[in-house]
C-alpha cells in the first residue's frame, strides 16, 4: 500500500477520534462542579425548555424528512430513466433508493450532531457559571471544551457520513465505479441541507422571537427589567439563544463542510480522469483528497484546543485566538502533507514554472485558510466597538433612534466592498493557482482552475470544528451570564461572566463571517459540480441518442432572456425569503406576548415574587409557534428552484443558483454585519464610552434609548434571517444537484 | 416617399410640437394669480433658493461633464485604433470627435431640460396654493400643467437630441451609414447618465439632508414645530423637494429615454440587416422606429392632458389617472399604426401561425405598456394607506420605533416579489412575441426575440412624459402646501392643498416604481446592444486578422471565474454606492445642523419673529455640501466599472452589468417602496385611522412617535439612495457601451 492509500486512513482515525475526544470532553465537562442550588435550579429549567424545543422541533423535522426522502426517492425514480441517470445501470429504483437513504443519513447525521451538541451545550453553561466563582481560566475552558463538543460532532459525522455512505456506495453496489460515486451521494448533502434549513429557521424564529416578545411585554409594556424572573418569556430567551447560536449554526456548517465535501469531489472526478490517462501514481487520491484534508483539521482542533490557556488578568478573546492560530498553523501542514501525499504526478513535472502541481494546490489551499483570518478580522472590524463603524453608529444614536437606524444601515451596506473583494481575490487567486497546475483534459480543457478554489473552500473549512466551538461558547456564556444574573451570583462571578459575554458576542459575529465567506468560496464549487452532474446526464442522453451532439451545458449564458430571468429570480429570492423569516419573528413574538400578559394578568402572585412564572408553557407556545412559522419559508426555499427549473430547464437554473448566492451572500453580509454593530453600540454607550459636552451618555439617555432601537431592529437581522440566509444559498446548491434530471430539456 | 419615410416626420413634428406645447403651458401658468403678497414672499424666497442650487449645482455638473468628455476624447482617440473601431475609416480623431460632442450634446440637453423644467415648477407651486383659494379643479391643472412643462420638455429634447446627431452624423460625415450611425451616437446616452448620475445624487442629498437636518435641528432641538418660518432650514427643505422629485427624477428619465432609445437603435440595425438582405420594404425603418414611437408618445400626451379635469368633490387622483388612461389608450393606437407601417415584411408573411410581424411586434410593445400600468398599480398597494403593508407597518407601530423598523423592512423586501415576477413574465413574454415575427439572420439566429424586448421598452416609455408630469405635480403640490402653511393662508385652501400633497406623493412613488421597471426591461436591451458593439469591433478585428476567428461574444457565462467575480462586485456596487449616498446625507444634514444652530445663537430675534432667519446661507451651505459629499459616490459609480472592464475584460463587464442591474433594481425597489410605505403609514396614524382598546392613536401618541422615527429612516432610502441606483443601473450600461473597445483583451 503506497502513501497516497495510506493517508486515506487518516479520515476514519481523525472522525472517530474527533468523536472519542467529544466524548472525553463531555465527561471532564460533566464531571465539573454545577455551583450553588441556585444556580443549579435556573440550569435545569432552561434545560428543561431546551429538550422541550429540541424534542418538538427535531421530531417535526424528521418527519419532514421523511416525507421529503420518500418525495425525492419517488421524483428520482420516475425521472432518472437510464438516458438521464448518472449511472445508467441503475436507473429507477436502485438509483432512487441509493439517493433517499443518502438523504435520510444525511439528515439523520446533521440531526444527531445538532441534538447532542446542543444538549452538551445546555449542560456546560451553568458549570461555567460555577467556574466563574473560582476562576477566569477555567470558565473559560469548561464553556470552550463545551462548545468543541458540538463543533466536533459536527465535523466528524459530517466527514464519517460523505465516507462511509461513499465506500458503501462504491464498494457494496455492483456498477458504481469510483468515478461514479461521488454524483450518487449528492442526497446526503441534500439531506443535511434539508435539516439545516429547518433547524436554522425554526431555532433563528424561535430565538429571536423569545427575546423580542420578553423584552416587549416585560421591559416595555410591565416596566420590569430585562431578564428578570418574574417574566415568563424570560426562560424562553435562554433557551433560545442554544437553539439558534448552537443547534442553527451547527446545521449551518454541517451542511457547509457535507455539501461542500461532496462538491469537492464531484471536480476531483475531473481530475481523478486526467490522473489515470495520465498514469499518474494515485488517480483516486484527488476524489478522496477533500476528505483526507478534513481529516488533518480535524487532528488540528484536537491538539490546538490545549493551546486555550492563559493568565487570570488576560482578556478571553485572546486565548481563544491562540487556539484559533494554532489550529490555522497546523492546518498548514496538515495541507502541505495531504497535497504533497497525494498530487503526485509521477516522475514528470506538469504544473508551470517547473513547480510541481502539489505546490500549487498547496499554495489555493493556503488562499483559503488565509482567506478564513480575513474573514475573522474583517467581522471584528466592523462589529466589535474599538473601530469606525460602530462608533460612527454609537454618535449617531445622539440625534435619536432614526439616525441610529440609518447610521446602521449605511454600515451594514458597507460592508459588502471588503466582503465581494476579499472573496473576488481568493476565488481569482485560487483559481489561478489551481490552472497553473497542469490538470489538462485530453481535448486541453482546464479543471486545475476549478479544482484550485475546490482546495481553497476545504482549506478553508479546516477550521471549522473550532470555529464552531467559539460560536457554541457564545451561548454558553451568555447562558452563563443569565444564570449568575437568576441566582444572584457573587459580584467577582458576575464581572467575569459579563466579560466572557462580551467575547461570545464576537465569536458569534465572527462565526457568520466565516460561514457566509465558505459559502461564497463554496458556490463556485457547487455548481461547478452542477454542470459537471448535467454534463454527465447530457452525455448519456447523446450517447444514448436521444439527444443530439454538441449541446452540452458549456456555458451558462446570462445573455439568454431564460437564464437572466432566473437570475433576476434569485436574487429575489434572498429577498423574499428574509421578508418572511422577519415577519415570522414578529408573529411568533406576539404569541409570546399574548401568554405573557395572561400569566401577569391570571396569577398576580408574580408580581411580588410569591408564584412562580409557568416558564415551560412559554416555552411551549414559542416552539410550535416557530414550528409553525417556519413552514413558509422553509416551502418558499425548498419550491421556488423546483418551479424555476421546471420551467425555464437546466441552464437557467445555473443561473439562479449564481446570482441567487451571490444575491444572499451579499444580503446575508449586510444583514449579519449590520445587526452586529447595532448590538455592540448599544453595548458600547453602555460601556460608558459615548459622551457630549454634557458629559457620558450611557444607559437611561436617550441615545442608548436609540441604540437599543437599533439593537433590536437587528436581532431578527443577524439572527433569524441573515444565518437563514446562509443555509438557504446551499439549499438552493444541493437541490439542484439532486434533482438536476428533472430540469433537463 | 412611402408611408414608412413619410411616418419618420413624426419624429421632428411631435418633438417641435411638444416644445411648443410646453411653451404654451408654461405662458398659460406664468399668467395666472399668484396669490396674496403673503405667499409671494415665501414663493420668492424658495424660487431664490432654488435658482442659487441650479446656478451651483449644474455649473458643477457643466464643469464635470467638460472634463468627462476631453478624457473620454482622449481614451477613444487612444483606444479607437482602426482594428477596433466602430467604423475603421473613422479611427482615432473623428470618432474621438464624434463621442465627445454627442456626450456634450446629450448633457447639454438633459441640463436644459432639468433647469427650465425647475424653474417652471417653482414658479407653478404659489399659483397653484392661489387657486387652491378659488377651486380645487383649477390647483390640479395648475400644477399638472406647471409639471407637464418638464415631462415635455425631458422628452422632446431627448427625442430632438437623438434625432439630431444621428441625423447630422449619417447625413453629414461621410463614411457613416445608417447601420452605423447608431454605435456613434453612444456617447449622447453617456453624456446624459452621466449628468443624471450627479444631478440626482446632488439633488437627493441636498433634499434629505435639508428635510432630516432641519427637522432635527428645529423640531428636537429647538422645539418649534415643522415647517416652522423660525427655522432657517425650512426654505431649504422646500426648495429641497423641486430639486430632488423635478430636477433628479427628471435627469433619471431623460437618461432612460435616451439611453434606450439608442440601444433599441441598435438592436434595429440586426433587423435592418435582415430586412435589407429580404428584400424588405423599408430596411431603415427597424431603426428609426424607437422613435417614431416615442414620437406617438408624445403626442398621446399632449392630448391626454385635456383629459385632466373633474368635478370639484371628486378625488384628484381620478383627475390625474383619467389622464393616464388617456395617454395609454392613445399610446396602443399610436402603437399600433406605427409597426403597421414601419414593420412590413413586403408580400410574404414571416410571422408564425400565419400572422404578419408587425402583428407579433405590436403585442411585444402592448406588453410594455400593460407592464406600466402594472407597475402603477403594484406600488400603490404597497405605499398607500388602503392596504395590508401600510396597515401592517401602523399597527407595529404600536409597539414602538423597532417594530415599526422591522415591519417596514419586511414590507420592502417582499416588494422584490411581485416585482421581479412581473418583469420577468414581461421580458419572457415580450421575447416570446418577438420571437414569433420571424427575424432571422442569415445564420440561422433569431434577432426578433431581443428586438421583441426593445419594442416592449419602447411601448412602456410612451407614457413618460406624462408619468414626470405627475412626478412634477408633486413637488409641486408640496410647496403649494408650504406656501399656503407659511402665508396663513384661508383654511379652505390649506384643506385642498393637503389633499393635492397626499396625492403628490402617491404620484411621485408611481414614478419611481414605473422608472425602475423601465430600466429593468430596458437592461436587457442595454445589455444586448453592448454584446452587438463588442461584436461590431470584434468582428472587425477578425477582418482585419489581428484576432482568431470564432472568437465573439457569443454569450457571458457566469461559470467563468472572472466574469463570476465581475457579477458579484457588480451585485455588491449597489449596496456600497447607496452606502456612500445615505452617508452622504447625513454629513450634508450635519453641515445644516451646524448653521441653524447658530443662527438662533446669534441672532436671538428670531426666536420672537422680530427677526427673519437667513435662509438663503442655509440654502447655500447645503448646495455646496451636498455637491462636495456626491463627488464619491459618484466617482465610485463611474470607476468601477472602468476598474473592472479594464482588469477583467469584455465578457466580465457584461455579467457586471446584468448582475449589477439585477441587484440595484432589487435593492431600489426595497428603499423605493420601503421607504413610501412608511411614509405613509405615519400619515395612516396622522388621519386617525389606527386604533387600540384605549381608543384612536392619532398624532402626539408613542405610535405615532414611531411612524415618525420609520419616516425619517425612509427618507433618505426613498429619496437619495433609491432613486439614485436607477441612475446607476442605466450609467453602467452607457459607459460600458461607450467605453467597450478599452476592455477588449
Amino acid at each position: 500500500m503506497n502513501a497516497a492509500a495510506l493517508i486515506q486512513w487518516v479520515i476514519p482515525i481523525a472522525g472517530v477520534a474527533a468523536v472519542l475526544f467529544a466524548a472525553y470532553l463531555t465527561r471532564d465537562v460533566l464531571r465539573r462542579d454545577t455551583g450553588t442550588d441556585a444556580m443549579r435550579d435556573v440550569a435545569s429549567t432552561i434545560h428543561e425548555g431546551a429538550v422541550a424545543f429540541i424534542k418538538r422541533q427535531y421530531s417535526t423535522i424528521a418527519v419532514l424528512a421523511l416525507v421529503g426522502a420518500v418525495i425525492i426517492g419517488v421524483v428520482i425514480y420516475f425521472v432518472e430513466t437510464p438516458d438521464v441517470a448518472d449511472v445508467p445501470e441503475l436507473a429507477g429504483g436502485p438509483i432512487a433508493l441509493m439517493t433517499a437513504v443518502a438523504f435520510l443519513v444525511g439528515a439523520a447525521c446533521s440531526m444527531a450532531s445538532g441534538i447532542i451538541g446542543m444538549y452538551i451545550s445546555v449542560r456546560s453553561n451553568v458549570r461555567t457559571a460555577a467556574a466563574a466563582r473560582r476562576s477566569l481560566v477555567e470558565a473559560v475552558q469548561v464553556a470552550m471544551r463545551g462548545g468543541a463538543v458540538s463543533g466536533f460532532l459536527v465535523v466528524a459525522l459530517s466527514l464519517l457520513g460523505v465516507w462511509g455512505i461513499f465506500i458503501a456506495y462504491e464498494a457494496l453496489v455492483a456498477d458504481v465505479t469510483v468515478q461514479e460515486a461521488p454524483f450518487l451521494i449528492v442526497g446526503f448533502g441534500f439531506g443535511a441541507s434539508f435539516v439545516a434549513l429547518f433547524a436554522q429557521l425554526g431555532g433563528g424564529i424561535y430565538t429571536k422571537a423569545a427575546d423580542v416578545g420578553s423584552d416587549l411585554v416585560g421591559k416595555v409594556e410591565a416596566g420590569i427589567p430585562e431578564d428578570d424572573p418574574r417574566n415568563a418569556g424570560v426562560i424562553a430567551d435562554l433557551v433560545g439563544d442554544n437553539v439558534g447560536d448552537c443547534a442553527g449554526r451547527g446545521a449551518d456548517l454541517f451542511e457547509s463542510t457535507a455539501a461542500e465535501n461532496i462538491g469537492a469531489m464531484i471536480l476531483g472526478v475531473g481530475a481523478f480522469l486526467i490522473a489515470q490517462a495520465a498514469g499518474w501514481p494515485n488517480p483516486e487520491a484527488w476524489i478522496f483528497f477533500p476528505l483526507v484534508v478534513r481529516g488533518f483539521g480535524l487532528l488540528a482542533t484536537i491538539v490546538a484546543l490545549f493551546f486555550v490557556r492563559g493568565r487570570e488578568d488576560e482578556d478571553p478573546m485572546n486565548m481563544l485566538n491562540r487556539g484559533y492560530w494554532a489550529t490555522t498553523i497546523l492546518s498548514i501542514a496538515g495541507l502541505g502533507i495531504t497535497t504533497f501525499v497525494m498530487m503526485q504526478t509521477g516522475t514528470d513535472v506538469v504544473g508551470a514554472m517547473g513547480l510541481p502541481s502539489w505546490l500549487w494546490m498547496f499554495g489555493a489551499g493556503v488562499v483559503g485558510l488565509a482567506t478564513s483570518v480575513a474573514f475573522v478580522y474583517i467581522t471584528q472590524y466592523y462589529t466589535a466597538g474599538a473601530w469606525r463603524p460602530v462608533k460612527e453608529i454609537a454618535e449617531a444614536s445622539k440625534t435619536g433612534p432614526a439616525t441610529n437606524i440609518i447610521s446602521g444601515t449605511a454600515v451594514g451596506f458597507e460592508t459588502t466592498f471588503v466582503t465581494a473583494i476579499t472573496i473576488g481575490i481568493a476565488l481569482i487567486a485560487s483559481h489561478w493557482l489551481g490552472s497553473q497546475a497542469g490538470l489538462l483534459t485530453a481535448d486541453g480543457r482546464d479543471v486545475g482552475g476549478i479544482f484550485g478554489t475546490a482546495v481553497a473552500t476545504m482549506g478553508m473549512l479546516m477550521t471549522t470544528a473550532y470555529i464552531l466551538a467559539m460560536d457554541t461558547f457564545g451561548p454558553i456564556t451568555d447562558n452563563a451570564g443569565g444564570i449568575a444574573e437568576f441566582s444572584h451570583a457573587e459580584a467577582g462571578a458576575r464581572e467575569i461572566t459579563d466579560r466572557l459575554d462580551a467575547v461570545g458576542n464576537t465569536t458569534k459575529a465572527l462565526t457568520k463571517g466565516y460561514a457566509i465567506a465558505s459559502a461564497s468560496l463554496a458556490a463556485f464549487l457547487l455548481f461547478s459540480a452542477y454542470i459537471d452532474k448535467v454534463n454527465l446526464i447530457l452525455s448519456n442522453q447523446i450517447e444514448a441518442g436521444t439527444r443530439a451532439a454538441d449541446t452540452l451545458l458549456e456555458t451558462v449564458n446570462l445573455a439568454d432572456v431564460s437564464v437572466f430571468v432566473a437570475a433576476l429570480i434569485g436574487a429575489m429570492l434572498a429577498y423574499f425569503f428574509s421578508s418572511l423569516a422577519i415577519r415570522a419573528v414578529g408573529k411568533t413574538a406576539q404569541s409570546i406576548i399574548v401568554e405573557v400578559r395572561r400569566q401577569f394578568r391570571e396569577m398576580p402572585g408574580i408580581m411580588d415574587y410569591t408564584q412562580r412564572p409557568d416558564y415551560a408553557r412559554v416555552v411551549d407556545i414559542t416552539t410550535r409557534a416557530a414550528l409553525k412559522e417556519m413552514v413558509l419559508p422553509g416551502a418558499v426555499a425548498v419550491a421556488t428552484p423546483i418551479v424555476v427549473g421546471l420551467l425555464l430547464g437546466h441552464e437557467a437554473v445555473a443561473g439562479m443558483l449564481m446570482v441567487g448566492t451571490i444575491s444572499g451572500v451579499l444580503l446575508a453580509t449586510v444583514l449579519n454585519n449590520g445587526g452586529g454593530a447595532w448590538d455592540n453600540a448599544k453595548k458600547y454607550i453602555e460601556s460608558g464610552r459615548l459622551s457630549d459636552v454634557t458629559g457620558v451618555l450611557g444607559k437611561g439617555t436617550p441615545a442608548h434609548a436609540a441604540a437599543v432601537v437599533g439593537d433590536t431592529v437587528g436581532d431578527p437581522f443577524k439572527d433569524t434571517a441573515g444565518p437563514s440566509l446562509h443555509v438557504l444559498v446551499k439549499l438552493l446548491a444541493t437541490i439542484t444537484l439532486v434533482l438536476a434530471p428533472l430540469f433537463i430539456r
